[in-house]
């Protein structure tokens, strides 16, 4: 079991941990697919069930290309424009589609199945309430993450998003500001960004959109990165909620890993590390993140 | 001029400056009154004018002990309750009075001359619109200042008010939450209170009614603050935003000290400083500030 350790042993020192050295991991009870993407995921099986033929999904369904291979092999097919899905079902994504997507779907009277989690319509709900009321809208998140461009898509004037703070400071003034987030978000950002747009608008009307999982997810992220040598964290590359998980562990524990599958991870993060953390992205499915832990375990000789 | 220079060379060193060295006096343009505190005065002047007999304040118009002195001079009466005053004209101060005090005022058929700031009644307002709108009120202050009393008299709930962020983490949590703050509060407490409050509430919603020159003072002297060897803050001991002011410029540079009049003015204070920072209260006579400003010049050997 403690091959790995000896393979990466370059310097000759003895890897084995002696008697009394106790490694700990501490896996993340909120780590993997959230309440959103679990729900997508099982309207997707089960249409894959219902209508094995002509199933398709709107971009991938969750950010995780495990996952969409998966998907893939029972059969639903990742399209990324409504005008290449001829005919049959499709599913759209957790992220939500946009206005002119779900329009030219209906036009086309292609069998809808709608997988936007709940959590993102209610955000598509308060920008669209915050807009009717005249208030300038600003989104704290990622222009180009799916999810903001469904929501912006909506909104028939300028909708402004920021990724970092000081970008408001170039911004307004405004009268009325209202202020929502993508629901991933990193709460610290959004906090950040709402203080300042207090010194350029006489109202800010501020829904809190982010969802309470990944609230939880980056607190609990957080916690344990505040106690390891090492943090593991485990989720697509291309899912941004991963990416912020790393980048909020990163900032109190410079030793984290962003990794995709067990494949990529190095043995050498491991050496001499007696407590190892591991958390996941909201679209991780859990046998990933089972396959990363069992690999963790191994290479420190621990228990399953 | 160099005496007062030489009165405190106590340890024999020679006090006055070299040629080459230069003092230098930095006056902020922002100090002393506030619109609302000049009008307050000039309404309470004219009605010294206008209604000579039986003409009363309903607690010090503003906080300066030297200008309620001077009032005084003139005629007009402190009065702490509206039952002290028999008969003839009230004038309500600059901070605003409470409904109770309103009520009792017209219930007694005073002549009323109503010199709360447009800026605190703004303030009232929304207090009242958010609370008519089903929202929790918070009001960053201090709950012992007469204008937060003011704005809780108008309203039959509970309000709460906070003076530090930690406080509100022992709050809530609320559906929706409305905040507004004391005229005269900090901005940085504000948006502090306000960033904490995310946690709490599905839906904050917030008026910044923290008066703009409030804002503009305090930005002025931390930039003052941040360039002298020594910060000297003139107004009221009892004046709630020059505490602040004091508090705030203290925070860059230890060596901030509040004083009321030129007479409190230590000499040691300015010993060996080259660069030394004025401001004063929204509530500090013009006349004060040029007295403390003459004196610090007299002491440091400037030109007037």
């Amino acid at each position: 079991m403690t091959t790995g350790h000896l393979a990466v042993g370059w310097t000759g020192q003895v890897l084995a941990l002696s008697k009394g050295d106790e490694v700990k991991l501490f896996v993340a009870k909120s780590a993997g697919f959230c309440f959103g993407v679990k729900r997508a995921m099982d309207m997707a099986l089960e249409a894959a069930q219902k209508y094995p033929k002509h199933l398709y999904t709107l971009g991938p369904l969750i950010h995780n290309p495990q996952a969409v291979e998966f998907l893939e092999g029972i059969g639903i097919k990742v399209k990324e424009r409504i005008e290449d899905i001829p005919t049959g079902t499709v599913v759209f994504r957790s992220h939500g589609v946009s206005f002119e997507d779900s329009k030219k779907a209906k036009e086309k009277k292609l069998h809808i199945i709608d997988a936007t989690c709940p959590i993102v319509k209610r955000a598509q709900f308060f920008a669209k309430f915050l807009h009717r009321h005249g208030y300038a809208l600003l989104i704290v998140g990622n222009a180009h993450h799916p999810e903001v461009e469904a929501i912006r898509s909506y909104l028939d004037e300028d909708v402004l998003v920021v990724d970092q703070p000081k970008r408001v400071e170039r911004l307004g003034p405004w009268e009325k500001l209202g202020i929502i987030a993508q629901t991933t978000q990193s709460f610290n950002l959004f906090k950040e960004v709402v203080a300042i747009s207090l010194e350029k608008a006489k109202e800010v009307r501020v829904f809190n959109t982010i969802c309470q999982a990944t609230t939880i997810r980056q607190k609990e992220a957080v916690e344990i990165a505040r106690k390891v040598d090492c943090m593991i964290v485990t989720g697509g590359f291309n899912s941004g909620n991963t990416q912020r998980l790393a980048t909020i562990c990163r900032e109190i524990q410079p030793k984290t890993y962003h990794i995709e599958t067990a494949r990529e991870l190095n043995p050498r993060w491991l050496v001499r590390k007696k407590k190892i953390g591991l958390t996941a992205g909201a679209s991780t499915p859990h046998w990933i993140i089972h396959e990363v832990e069992k690999e963790v375990r191994s290479l420190k000789g621990l228990k399953s």
